[in-house]
């Protein structure tokens, strides 16, 4: 093993800031790449196997060359969280055209599983990039977006492609649906407080709530949709011009109408609410809400307070600033080899 | 005394169920009485004095015919809070042109107090009743209701007169800025629970700091505004149909819209997410926000789990259906005199 090649990657988590649930209805979604990240090591092996571990959930298993799974750690569940990251490394080897005899992949990651921060797309652009690394001795940054989207397809019928596409390029987009993606530009440095509630929430059964509501009332929710937009209208200017208090302020509202269209709930509000004590900018939920995660802006150097109070309202707090920096290679090697 | 006449007349609270903050700027406001009330005893006295006290508020003292104050309790905090009642009932004399020689005024209140409930109205109007059956035999509604909007302009600068008009008439009214009062039909009996978060705020305040965001993102405030319009547009037709659980709907999106504009706060989403879980067909702020007081429409006979949900979240609860009755007179005498 210490003589074997190796690539450790790392990709960063995404946070919404705008527009979500309402994106479904064609508003933009604001979404930034935040420096909480995902890390995948992979290291050559020769007998032809793929053995895949993630040891912080206490999954590992082995993937043959035709995709077969054989589990160690986990039973069936591990198949599940496992396989994205085989396709994502087979893709990678596909695209190439490498066929290394074997690799071993072992993915750790800060980022809250399942609540909207979408770990598997950098746990996915990690592994993709490690082996891009390995079998290329660089980041092909489009092949490594692809194979993570592949991956994708595993977990989300139809991926939007912001996840990986946050993951593998960092910064700042903005997707519509039907026009994709458009990269932005950050005019300020962006310092985040993720409060994670550690509910677990289904993103299905909250969009399927709101598209009922949008059914049963769809005067007002035209309304709504009206007011979401021209949100994100202002947001994108207050981005454009750095202003935080703008942006934070936005942030409020945008909170206010996702409470608004019911996928707020009594945790969210309570972490929420304490980081507005705590002197945040700004708090909202993020993601498909009822649970899940919300995300507060603070000044910069202010994120500690504001962290404090999430934690005695009972979350889990992440300083995680937005981060310009996508998918990066944090070692490899033999060194000298 | 005991011989002396006197009357006890009775006066309803009033909830906002739809449109507060945005009735600021022309939204029309859905404003209920509910049978939360206030109690005013007046018995003649022969000095010529006219003495008011509140003993639930531990506050006393003599009006002489001038309208001198000479406190007995309470010292001179006592004036501002009684003043309003020796106005409303000198008023209803002077319509009368009644001169009683002189009066005790005791009033009651189960209303909180300062809590965007209505208490002073519905305390001038009880006291204002009491005046106008002793002095006349029967309840002048229209004078009551003049006499009480004198008295709220102590209190209120440029008073709506909607408080008065509930406390007077009962039931359910529209107001709109610039159109006034309107009478509606209620098609359902609407149960509530009112929960008291016990913290007092500034109306004014929070009334400015509304302002305040609209004249800085005047683009996005007129979305929400139009998004409050359609949403007291639906609740109308909800309250026609009695539609409950239409109407629990909207008064959700309406809590949502309320936060969005920055009026709701910790407490008041505690006690919102509570009743909602406590199975509330719907719940809201209600009134100007940032503490006061919320409601949540239950199902009939529902309410006690919800009151209980509230209370355990820290609130104050009470059971207050919408109530058709207004002013009325409990009792008077001396019985057969």
């Amino acid at each position: 093993m210490t003589t074997s090649r190796y690539a450790v990657a790392s990709a960063p988590a995404k946070v919404i800031l705008f527009g979500e649930h309402f994106v479904v209805y064609g508003v933009p979604a604001l979404v930034a790449a935040i420096d909480l990240r995902a890390e995948a090591l992979l290291a050559e092996r020769e007998d032809g196997l793929i053995y895949i571990g993630a040891p912080d959930l206490g999954l590992a298993g082995y993937f043959d060359a035709e995709g077969s799974f054989r589990p160690e750690e986990g039973g069936k569940e591990a198949e599940g969280a496992l396989r994205p990251i085989f396709v994502a490394v087979r893709e990678i080897w596909r695209a190439l055209k490498a066929r290394p005899s074997g690799v071993n992949v072992e993915v750790r990651s800060r980022i809250p599983v399942a609540a909207g921060l979408g770990s598997s797309a950098a746990v996915a652009v990690s592994a993709a990039a490690a082996a891009s690394w390995l079998s290329a001795g660089r980041l092909e940054e489009e092949l490594i977006f692809k194979a993570a989207l592949e991956a994708e397809k595993l977990i989300h019928i139809t991926p939007s492609g912001v996840d990986p596409a946050i993951s593998t390029y960092g910064g700042l987009i903005a997707y519509k649906k039907g026009e994709g993606i458009r990269r932005l530009e950050i005019g300020a440095h962006l310092e985040l407080v993720v409060g994670d509630t550690g509910l677990k929430r289904s993103t299905g059964a909250l969009v399927a709530a709101v598209r009922a509501l949008k059914d049963r009332r769809p005067g007002l929710f035209s309304k709504l949709l009206e007011a979401a937009e021209e949100l994100v209208d202002e947001a994108l200017g207050a981005l454009k011009e750095g202003n935080l208090r703008a942006l934070g302020e936005l942030m409020d509202i945008s909170h206010g109408l996702l409470a608004s269209i019911g996928v707020s709930n009594a945790a969210l509000e309570r972490l929420v609410h304490a980081a507005r004590r705590a002197g945040a900018l700004g708090a909202k939920l993020t993601g498909a809400g009822g649970g899940g995660c919300m995300i507060a802006l603070v000044e910069p150097g202010k994120g500690r307070e504001v962290a404090k109070a999430i934690e005695e309202a009972g979350g889990r707090a992440f300083l995680a600033a937005v981060s310009e920096e996508g998918v990066r290679i944090e070692r490899a090697g033999p060194s000298g080899a």
